[in-house]
């Protein structure tokens, strides 16, 4: 278990398609699947980011469902998934509630679907993750992806999801869920 | 490239979490996320298996917004995924125009989230594949999985995907995402 591993997903400041800094929508069927992959490869928590109060509210009506509605009894598997759902407003808020919750200093790992100078493979990060006790946060973007500002602050930058297609455009989803399986899948 | 290996989503016959034998219904998400990891890991095709007529109109309308209407100008490379979906009525359906459209014998795969006794790991599957020229079949079971029926039919039952944690609840999207990595992720 990676009880010092959190994932966060960023809907503010990431891109549109022109390249202008703007804040996505949450979306259900990314709360769902991220929350049950994170919990499937044993992460500690997964932070939906948004500073949208409305966005705050839409969350809560899912988990609340899921967690105490008709959805406990339909299927109690979600609950388990969406117990490590939190929001936050910022990715500093973030790091202040890991380093709270934790007791330990954060690194944070930003994903890119871009090549970048400073990236490192999966399996490096792996063992630098592995042979560290601080705790970890791997951040996603969603939109067209994290800022620059986001991916030049963050302490890793992590390569970017390949196939052997010439075509590299996974979903959030799909590629959360190969990153969390490169980095702790059991085969 | 793969292009003698394809993607199958069963929509019917799979289990509710009763065990009852439904057919379910297609999800616009399923579409777009799977669309996308199959063109992402070069698949020569992902169809779509539902005996509903409704539900092809509705897979139709899906693709024609991304291929000719708004979306294409909106975002071109959703076409290119799209490009390569079809749908079928039947699994036998569906083997019947692989084999037609590549010309060689089709062997199925059927991946289970269940452990079974003849299962292969994505590293002896990978192999096996590559060794080989006939036509693959990936097929993926929504709801809770495929039935025991299509599992014992198919040529071979890959490994149930695991992560670290006493958690195994990924949506199909997630597992079909991890599955393709496994056999032809590029690290």
């Amino acid at each position: 278990m990676h009880s010092h591993c959190y994932i966060a997903l960023l809907h503010h400041p990431v891109l549109n398609k022109k390249g202008d800094i703007v804040t996505t929508a949450v979306t259900n069927m990314d709360i769902h699947d991220i929350s049950r992959a994170s919990r499937t490869y044993g992460l500690a928590g997964f932070y939906i980011v948004t500073p949208v109060r409305q966005q705050y509210d839409f969350v809560d009506r899912i988990l609340n469902h899921w967690q105490k509605g008709f959805g406990l009894t339909y299927n109690p598997s979600r609950k388990k998934a969406f117990d490590i759902v939190s929001v936050k407003e910022t990715l500093a808020d973030t790091v202040d509630d890991i380093t709270r919750q934790s007791g330990r200093p954060v690194r944070t790992i930003v994903t890119s679907a871009m090549a970048r100078e400073r990236t490192l493979s999966c399996n490096d990060m792996k063992e630098l993750i592995a042979a560290d006790d601080d705790a970890w946060l791997l951040i996603f973007g969603t939109g067209w992806g994290c800022t620059d500002e986001v991916i030049e602050n963050a302490d890793y930058i992590l390569e970017p999801v390949k196939g052997p297609a010439d075509y590299n455009h996974l979903s959030v989803r799909s590629a959360v869920s190969i990153v969390l399986d490169r980095l702790w899948g059991v085969r």
